[in-house]
């Protein structure tokens, strides 16, 4: 017979999920109210409003969406792409070549620039292919790369497809509250993120915000977009309310999962977004001094490292897996393996929201001397 | 300044969300930990397991998705359609639209048997449109209409459907754990449900099962899935292993939602199944007694009547959304407002899963005395 789960604390400091804060994880387990309920229609109320102090935006097409972040990297091609459009995807990791993956399977005409794994997007690189390709209506890439530690300049990348007139989309999982993103400022269309990373929270949920020139693509759509789940222009009926102002249901929305998203995102307002950003670079470098100490080192170049996800070497002549088993048996601290080009040769070691802390940095160095030792 | 969100406690008998066990809110508010920790993994295991004595199927294709009920429907067309493909789908209300709605989106051809509101899917209507239409590949209908309180034969339209070759989708949203389903038995094909009906979870997660069939028919596919997400060959890379034994990872998984889906599975099986079906069909009952002595009508006919959402006549003269809002406003109860064509006719007051309870039935019964006296 089964039994009610108990599971064991851990310390996650891997690519996300990330420590949840228990504030985030009392949120979460508060008695469920309907959806529709006028508590909780307010609730939503708050949360747009959170997520626009946290993305830096004014768009009024800001909502979260009841699926993970590979659902809102679905949601932004399905609703921007109509089959036969060209979109130029950057590649420099598993998380644009999953965007190419969307653009194929979504019958867009796919234009691919590809960096090495652990480098920025090269914007020479965009720049040349926006000239060879006058028609690309779309470009999309990483922001902060979860399976390399790559941050990419989103303000450069975002100027150039707009002097191009493309629409950009951004994939900021990893980097949201983490590392500066200004998507107003930097002309980001559609930029969305994850709750599992630098805000705290639990995966599940997503982030994702249209602005004006994404929003009037959508209105302007020859086809349907293809997923009635994802279509933003019914979900923003029950987000936003419809021209009645009254709230259309689309689907029973994750309750729980809201509250634990308010919470989360309430508590990166408190400690002010800039203070955020702060807190990951200094954990960051307390990391890296201590690392270094131990003769680790890190892969990516420090001038594009994302201090929230440190791509760490595995040295000669260790197995990578078995480190990582054995800081979950002996000191229930999890780390990441490398993913895709990087698979076993590179630990990833997060510090990401409630998981930078000093407390974190000094459990994972010791942790880790004991076991390389 | 915003602060911590701290819903007022409800009663929640309208169409789901339905009251959440405290035991399962209790585990949805466990410390997170990582999507591939070994903790979670078996966990997963169990979760299949419990899924499948809940469905009362053996199929190896049994998993949730990280997303609520509607995107199970579209992960059901999505993976067994493919762009021309021949679907009949049977509506007799919301659900049933939407289904049809998810093959016009995916390129399908769309065959519509239609009922009245209120009444169930009629076998000799989809008899006919089987004879007529010979090439169709799928047949999908509506087992209990959450706008309606109608449930349909499920073993008499899957064996139609069966005799002329089509594959079945199941839509068991509101039905799962309320009403008998036997999804090996009556030859579902596939089939799929949500954890905020009958299960007593949170909003946020469903649940699907392939059987044999549906999964040779997936793997014979011509075109890829066009949603990378709802993928089900990826999602089983991830939930059963590759070749090589190993998971790999499509999404991160909602770690929180699952210990509360899997408490939630785990209490079905405690209470058991049939026992589960009798509290249904007991409160329905004793609700039915109580509202009838009120004066109050029943919509839906005994006989195919769904015990666990009941759909009642708002009196001649009442303001029917004035009624919910005292309801909720003095007495913290949440009845549900009728969709579509019910919208303004009806209530739906819902007795699912852990509000299936004397306690809801008596006050349902008191306060709708109250405000319409």
């Amino acid at each position: 017979m089964n039994t009610s789960f108990h599971p064991t604390p851990r310390t996650l400091m891997g690519p996300g999920p990330s420590d949840v804060h228990p504030r985030v994880l009392g949120a979460m387990g508060k008695a469920t109210i309907g959806h529709l309920d006028p508590e909780f229609v307010g609730l939503m109320e708050e949360i747009k409003d959170l997520m626009r102090y946290t993305f830096r935006t004014s768009n009024l097409l800001t909502l979260p969406l009841s699926a993970p972040g590979s659902a809102a990297m679905e949601a932004a091609y399905a609703n921007l792409l109509e089959p036969g459009d060209k979109a130029i995807v950057c590649i420099n990791g598993v998380f644009g070549m999953r965007m190419a993956e969307n653009v194929r399977r979504m019958g867009g005409e796919l234009v691919t620039v590809e960096d090495e794994w652990g480098t920025q997007v090269d914007p020479e690189k965009l720049l040349a292919a926006l000239n060879d390709n006058p028609d690309a209506k779309i470009v999309g890439f990483v922001h902060a790369e979860t399976s390399t530690g790559v941050c990419s300049d989103v303000k450069t990348l975002c100027g150039l497809a707009k002097e191009h007139g493309c629409l950009t989309i951004v994939d900021s999982v990893t980097g949201l509250a983490g590392v500066e993103l200004n998507v107003d400022e930097w002309q980001a269309d559609v930029a969305y993120s994850g709750t599992q990373k630098c805000l705290s929270a639990p995966p599940g949920i997503s982030l994702i915000t249209f602005s004006q020139a994404a929003a009037d693509r959508v209105k302007a759509r020859n086809t349907p977009v293809q997923s009635w789940f994802l279509d933003v222009s019914l979900l923003m009926a029950y987000w936003e309310g419809g021209q009645g102002g009254g709230r259309t249901y689309h689907h029973t929305a994750p309750v729980n999962a809201m509250y634990g998203l308010h919470e989360a995102l309430l508590m990166v307002k408190e400690e002010g977004l800039e203070q955020s950003w702060e807190k990951h670079r200094t954990m960051h470098a307390s990391l890296y001094e201590n690392l270094s100490g131990l003769g680790l080192e890190f892969v990516v170049d420090a001038s594009y490292r994302l201090p929230q996800l440190n791509l760490v070497k595995v040295p000669e002549g260790v197995d990578e897996a078995a480190v990582r088993q054995q800081l979950l048996q002996q000191f229930n601290l999890e780390i990441g393996a490398g993913l895709g080009a990087f698979a076993g040769k590179v630990w990833r070691i997060g510090l990401m929201g409630y998981s930078a802390r000093q407390e974190n940095v000094q459990l994972c160095t010791s942790a880790l001397r004991a076991c390389l030792s």
